[in-house]
């Protein structure tokens, strides 16, 4: 009886413990959202004191004694699959932030804090040097991070890539990349030879933000973000936040050319199906979010990419889209919106890459940090390095570092390992594509208005299950097989064979 | 030297607390507005456990052991002036917060957001039964809580009462609210019987949203809000918030009659310039906000209507307006602008009324709370009594309970003792208005659009210093006397008597 009584006990402390850290954490989400979408400009110093205090308190629960006894006691309950998951993702969780000494991650923080600057500087004046050295900074505290959290063995990027997307580490991001080097570069060239010149002249032009505004409302509706439970707002770079599976927010901006906001409101529409899909009973703990990076990039880019640029998909929408841009699309027909918005189109920028060339943008970052990591590489080498690789796999070369090396945020930020995340996405989404198509015409539901059909199964096969289970058993479950990038190129190669007049 | 050591190590300690405790009641300021100017609908119950979750933390922090041994070893510590204040609002904050006891507390928070659901749905149905025995429980509650915190032989109202504005009691607020009575009811019936028709029906009408906003814009940039550390925003009934003094936020909402959305977005503009007028050592801390409920409104109502409704305040800025409403306002002159801004018309609802008749509706509710509080006047009582003295003071009767005693939400919020300081703030501002225009000629600067001075006076006089001294000490500084309402009186009749040509 005693023991009936004392069984349930840890977990129930914990989850009341956990409940407070994540309304801390939900705060910060809530700062951090209000930052980049509202608040004023000289907000910033005093409201990080806030939001450095709310870490903190979250911080001292998370590595508290209590949640640390209670952790240890709840391996002698008899814990529900979820009060498992709970349990595994507060441990993760605890390990991580207890490895580093409050000291040390404190000026860790300060350092990312000055780094970041320090990029947006150097990136403005074209300068690597100026950001060089703070750079080798970042390196140095990563790597001794992840040397504090490495188990026997372990290689330091293996630590940093299992933070993204557990499961995946040099071994099997080796096969991954090496795969697309293998077949994707030359198939790029065999486009580029090809002198096919896809005409989208149309998509650049006199697209005023309103009649953005109202096309992004649009799309986001049709491919079912729920504006009762959500919010589009603007913002300098679009992203995705949630408070919780009730309240979703995606953030867009409005560019010359039309297609960069249309697809990128349903990339995050896409994120955002998945936060409002998670189920009721794991929104607000530690398991109510998508299983991994990898797995919510998959989503974002299987509405943006595979399903948003099928012509299929334009049949129940493109007629509205031509009312809202009458001048610019009136006489466009949709075969022609649709071959325009698959233009390849080797770039410099990765966030303005195709969908074919985007995994090789990836590419050349997984190389160069696996090298920095692993290496030693010198920071001195990187605009190099990075110049000859983009020429290597995509034919071009940039003119300066700001469109080289500097272009991305993520390196000032002491991400390493996070890059991978989006190819993987990328190639998550062609496998489950294959599987689902075995189940259902995704054309003809698309084109028949029923796109909800396609999104009620990613909820059913994905969504709903947070992070209950992990990016690899959701594959396994839905394809039948491990994760397989065979099909990531087949789709393209098919894709875009055709679109090119190339023979696979 | 040990115990010069000693000295202020209590006050730190204190200090680190209170600044987390200051943090989690920035991110509840943060998700009430949010709540109020973005959230999506349906995100409400769930964000309301993460608020509820900080909520609990901080009152945790403002009533644990920590907080209560820092607060006695302060007693022993040579603090300063500011220091000795922060300590008084700690003590003050936490001596209420542990009055009631939590289970009663959180009943009764669950009382209240029933009983706001409850009015709004009466109010909607016009049935006061509806609400009558949910507003009993709230009386209930409410007179319970003040006899906990009740000091030997203190009265229940007075309790409420200073919680809103301390130093103002029953015996101070009769004095005021007769003299109100004395002098206003008759006065209004003068003008009434004046026969003097204010044309203004051109402020009604095709006034489109977005040129209010603009309006919105121009008028507070001109009074001084700063959009650098500021925004501005819509909700549904206009109000100001902040999170220190460098993000001040205040709504506005666009209705037919314009001058509604043009005062409204003054009155927030002078909450918002004493919340921006905080000194920089002060915002962050208990201190750092206004003196009082009432010294706040006397600086929002200092800008609507003590500058806002004289002709020299729209000398620098009529036209633009009239730019911004060219068909509606560009052939109506400056004086007949004010005159129509300056109607007096006794109206049902406080929110709408005028400055001369302000006062008279809070004279009712007043007069009302005391009854409930003081001589358990049965809640049934209330719409009869109400509509008889709106007629008696105002010559108006209510014809529903939707236009009565169900206008104000705030008696269903437990909000009593909180309506006086609207009236006070009327009053300290005239009061401050005479001991200014000793120093200064305030038309002159108006029309010379140095409205930057009469800014910085308040700012320098009252805005800077926070909570460090209370409305009592701060009048008798700017004024050399205690509170006398007389001025305010005087100034009404002055004003209006000139208007409707009344001798006084």
């Amino acid at each position: 009886m005693k023991e009936t009584e004392n069984k349930g006990r840890a977990f129930t402390t914990l989850s009341e413990l956990l409940e407070r850290a994540s309304a801390l954490q939900t705060a910060l989400t809530l700062f951090e959202w209000d930052n980049e979408t509202l608040a004023p400009r000289e907000a910033s110093s005093l409201t990080a004191r806030t939001q450095g205090a709310l870490s903190a308190a979250y911080q001292e629960i998370m590595t508290g004694e209590e949640v640390g006894n209670c952790l240890k006691a709840c391996e002698e309950e008899n814990l529900s699959e979820k009060e498992q998951a709970i349990v595994r993702e507060a441990k993760k969780e605890r390990d991580e932030l207890c490895a580093i000494p409050p000291q040390e991650y404190r000026a860790y923080q300060e350092l990312i804090a000055r780094s970041a600057l320090v990029w947006a500087e150097a990136k403005k004046k074209q300068d690597f040097d100026a950001f060089a050295p703070i750079l080798k900074q970042v390196i140095d505290c990563q790597k001794r991070f992840a040397s504090y959290r490495a188990k026997k063995g372990q290689k330091l990027y293996d630590v940093m890539l299992d933070d993204y997307e557990k499961g995946f580490d040099m071994e099997k991001l080796d096969e991954f990349f090496s795969l697309l080097k293998r077949e994707l570069v030359p198939f790029l060239h065999n486009i580029q030879k090809s002198g096919i010149e896809i005409e989208d002249a149309f998509l650049t032009g006199d697209y005023p933000e309103d009649k953005q505004r109202e096309a992004a409302i649009l799309l986001a509706g049709y491919v079912g973000f729920d504006f009762s439970k959500g919010v589009l707002a603007v913002s300098e770079h679009p992203f995705t936040t949630n408070l919780h599976n009730r309240d979703v927010r995606i953030t867009t901006n409005f560019k010359e050319r039309v297609d960069s906001s249309l697809f990128s409101v349903i990339h995050e529409s896409g994120h955002a199906i998945y936060e409002l899909g998670i189920a009721d009973d794991l929104t607000q703990t530690l398991v109510g979010q998508g299983a991994s990076m990898g797995m919510h990039e998959s989503q974002s880019r299987f509405f943006e990419n595979i399903l948003g640029r099928r012509e299929s998909f334009w049949v129940p929408v493109y007629e509205k889209l031509q009312e809202i841009f009458p001048c610019e699309l009136g006489k466009i027909a949709l075969p022609q919106f649709v071959r325009a918005v698959n233009k390849v189109s080797a770039g410099l920028i990765r966030t303005e890459a195709d969908e074919l060339t985007y995994g090789l943008h990836v590419l050349v970052r997984y190389e160069l940090e696996k090298e920095l990591i692993e290496q030693d590489l010198p920071v001195e080498k990187l605009p190099a390095l990075w110049a000859d690789k983009y020429e290597e796999y995509l034919g071009i070369r940039p003119q300066n570092v700001s469109e080289g090396v500097l272009q991305d945020i993520h390196w000032a930020q002491g991400s390493f390992g996070y890059f991978p995340s989006y190819a993987l996405g990328s190639a998550f989404g062609a496998q489950i594509l294959f599987a689902m198509e075995k189940e259902m015409d995704i054309d003809r539901l698309l084109a028949e208005g029923r796109i909800c059909e396609i999104r009620e199964y990613l909820r059913e096969h994905i969504h709903r299950y947070g992070k209950l289970k992990s990016a690899r058993v959701l594959l396994k479950e839905i394809t039948g097989e491990d994760f397989n990038p065979g099909y990531y190129v087949s789709y393209l190669k098919e894709k875009y064979g055709k679109i090119y007049g190339i023979q696979s």
